[in-house]
């Protein structure tokens, strides 16, 4: 009996509650609609202005939950969620999550929670491996791409410059990213103290890949007016169009040019543990960083970002600083992740990715994650015979780019009326000046079904 | 029926023996040893070196679980972990984790999902007024107080610098802070690009509370020598001995120099919930920023930090960065929270805070907190009148610092003989030079039988 908490028969009364609930929303959730009739200020409205001062009974709470909450989502874990990128809360993956939230553990050094590292330490040598990288690859699971880009970022300023550590950051380093890049690129440079001014955006290519020779041309511009290239960040999988990245070019003007390389496969790392898409990260076994996210295409729930690095000595220089109530005993098998980065607490992340390896198995992810490709390069054989529509980027992976051959206006309505249907959730994007439609696939619980529904929305709304 | 993912009858069996697990873990807990005995490596080696080719079944996973990772908890929802600050996931909290995890929204935006978005401006609405601040605080949830405190200086820093966003970070902005501050202030200082160099660490008192005195002279000092005072951040609560720093004062010194004051009260804001306690933070109300982490010590699982900021303006200007495909109609009541901290990703942890500040009530969380700082001083009288001990700091809230009247070996091998013995889980700090013990209450099934057994134990290991 664990006293002030609540009491064993309620909690077994109302865990079952939920997981029943959790159960009946997974399983019927492709009948709801995906995103809600909701206003900007409905949820607030709907509820009190301040917390109670007693306590509430748990079923006013749960109900809430169900009236208030549940008809203002956006269901990402829904089959026909197509906007951003597709993620998935497998159940295995919700499994973990309870056991975690239970045990609540911080695996900030070995000795806070043994367990919690070392489980860390494996599941990220298993995923390793599922990429093709090297044993050199230290790996911690973070909770974001942004976060593991920014620490990337931070770790080839201080090889760059050891004296950022003392004397900040100069203003003399510049990284090198795509075009196409996302934001977090530019974000965790500013946020790092390096201004948007330090960071090139190198011109993409009609597939919107980044083009070497214009990286390359950039780096030797740059050093010619005395500044000091320092990172370049590749992507595979780019956020608008997942385009995919020369890497293994892109190495090689890193290693000409010594200059960190960390590529955000923070999307298409999932697809690199097919066979025949591991071309996508040849390369990046001698690349400096790479980040993958399990959160968005393995099936696993929000948030996990794996976050791989083959200089953790760097990341050591960039974020170490073991204060005294926080030294532990040395020993080569004990990883203190807060000296890798820049949150001291850790949520035991490990287990959910440990949980989804093990239960679909290697093979069991990739006959999904094939699936999703080939649906998607089916969907853009559909949308080539419509003349109506056309592709606005090759497919290169599970995301499909389109437009209606109309104004930008015509386009976002188009979105509008998608989303409004219910039917699914789409997003837009900008490419070329030109307001495009987005389909990701990449529901676990997506089905081929899903995706012609999809796009028989995308044509009903014309 | 869910395709590709598990069967329903099988969720559902795996779902009630993972929630029987969690109510015999929680009930039973207090039996168990607290820190386990492994060694580094005993994990590793305990598992394969490669993930599963094929999917295994559930029970496989689950019995190695109990088996193998179990044993090598440190176990963080304890009442005896009395190490760093003492956590809890209560029960309700672990409810709303089940279902955050189901849903699996991210609150990036209000359109990625409005029920999430407006749960945590409405969650962190109600905790703002429990610590007494004003409706001006913009509230957002975080993952740890390191990335909140990061993100107050980084708020701090374009304030004081706006050309730091194109340009970086100049070399000439200094922090300032207490020598007793936990090492996040550093760390996020030296992230964001600013040097150790650019962080001034003024002294404290003989209470550990930073000196307002010689903080304006730091302040003069560095005006003189032509550099930039940027920022202060002053704590209620600090990580070795819980000093309260005077929080008024710094606020007349921010104000007089215009300067950002930032308040670190990650682990003391829950007491500041405490009528009686609410002195701590005078002058907050009128600070620029704050931090508390309801997954200290308002019994929330991790990660929860809840991050305050008077000047939402700042944020944005720190870290907003809106590229097209993420750009969402305008509306004042849609907040878009990506544009105010680094990470796009965000988890609904707004869900478990609400589920714990309803289900307990401000009067039920305040009777826990409220025992805790009571048997806090109850064990500093037991301390005193032990001749052999001497208490290392005063009691402020509910961490008690003492060193047995011996070597700092002395008081090192308590500590493991503590931890060896299973009973309880202590830390160890250094405060004037000395190794000395800490014994954190802050557990929300801890029993005044619980703090009496850690200081039975303190006493045999003599």
């Amino acid at each position: 009996m664990r006293p002030n908490d609540m009491p064993p028969e309620e909690f077994r009364r109302f865990s079952t509650q939920v997981i029943d609930w959790v159960e009946d929303y997974l399983d019927e959730m492709s009948d709801l609609p995906v995103f809600p009739q909701v206003k900007p200020g409905d949820v607030v409205d709907a509820l009190p202005d301040a917390a109670p001062v007693h306590g509430e009974p748990m079923e006013d709470i749960l109900d809430d939950f169900k009236e208030i909450i549940v008809p203002a989502l956006n269901h990402w874990n829904h089959p026909r969620f197509n906007a951003y990128f597709s993620v998935s809360a497998s159940k295995p993956g919700i499994l973990a999550e309870i056991l975690a939230s239970a045990i609540n553990t911080n695996g900030m050094l070995w000795k806070s929670c043994p367990g919690h590292v070392e489980l860390e330490q494996v599941v990220m040598s298993w995923l390793r491996q599922w990429l093709g990288l090297p044993e050199a690859f230290f790996g911690e699971i973070l909770d974001t791409a942004s976060t593991s880009t920014l620490q990337a970022i931070a770790a080839a300023r201080v090889s760059a410059a050891p004296e950022t550590r003392l004397k900040g950051a100069p203003r003399d380093l510049i990284v090198y990213t795509s075009e196409q890049a996302h934001s977090s690129v530019e974000k965790g440079a500013m946020s790092l103290g390096m201004g948007l001014e330090q960071v090139r955006k190198i011109a993409a290519d009609a597939a919107f890949r980044m083009i070497p020779a214009k990286l390359a041309k950039a780096i030797q511009h740059d050093r010619a007016a005395g500044l000091r290239p320092c990172c370049i960040v590749s992507t595979v999988g780019t956020t608008a169009v997942t385009a995919i990245d020369p890497v293994a070019e892109i190495q090689a003007i890193a290693e000409s040019e010594g200059l960190w390389h960390h590529v955000d496969a923070a999307y298409g790392g999932a697809a690199a543990i097919l066979p025949e898409m591991r071309w996508m990260l040849q390369g990046a076994e001698r690349a400096d960083s790479l980040v993958f996210n399990p959160h968005k295409w393995l099936f696993t729930p929000i948030d996990c970002s794996a976050f791989f690095c083959r200089r953790p000595g760097a990341l050591r220089e960039a974020f170490s600083l073991v204060p005294p109530y926080l030294r532990t005993e040395k020993d080569s098998r004990a990883v203190n992740y807060m000296d890798y980065g820049i949150a001291l607490g850790r949520r035991f992340r490990a287990l959910k990715l440990w949980f989804v390896m093990r239960y679909f198995g290697r093979e069991g992810v990739s006959t999904i994650i094939r699936r999703h490709n080939l649906w998607a390069r089916q969907l853009a054989g559909l949308i080539s015979e419509d003349s109506r529509f056309e592709l606005s980027a090759p497919v290169t992976l599970s995301l499909v780019c389109l437009r209606y051959k109309g104004t930008d206006e015509d386009n976002q309505r188009i979105v509008d009326r998608v989303n409004e249907s219910g039917t699914a959730f789409l997003g837009g994007s900008v490419i070329n000046g030109r307001y495009i439609l987005r389909i990701a696939i990449g529901n676990i619980a997506t089905t081929h079904d899903d995706v012609l529904r999809v796009w028989d929305a995308v044509r009903k709304a014309v």
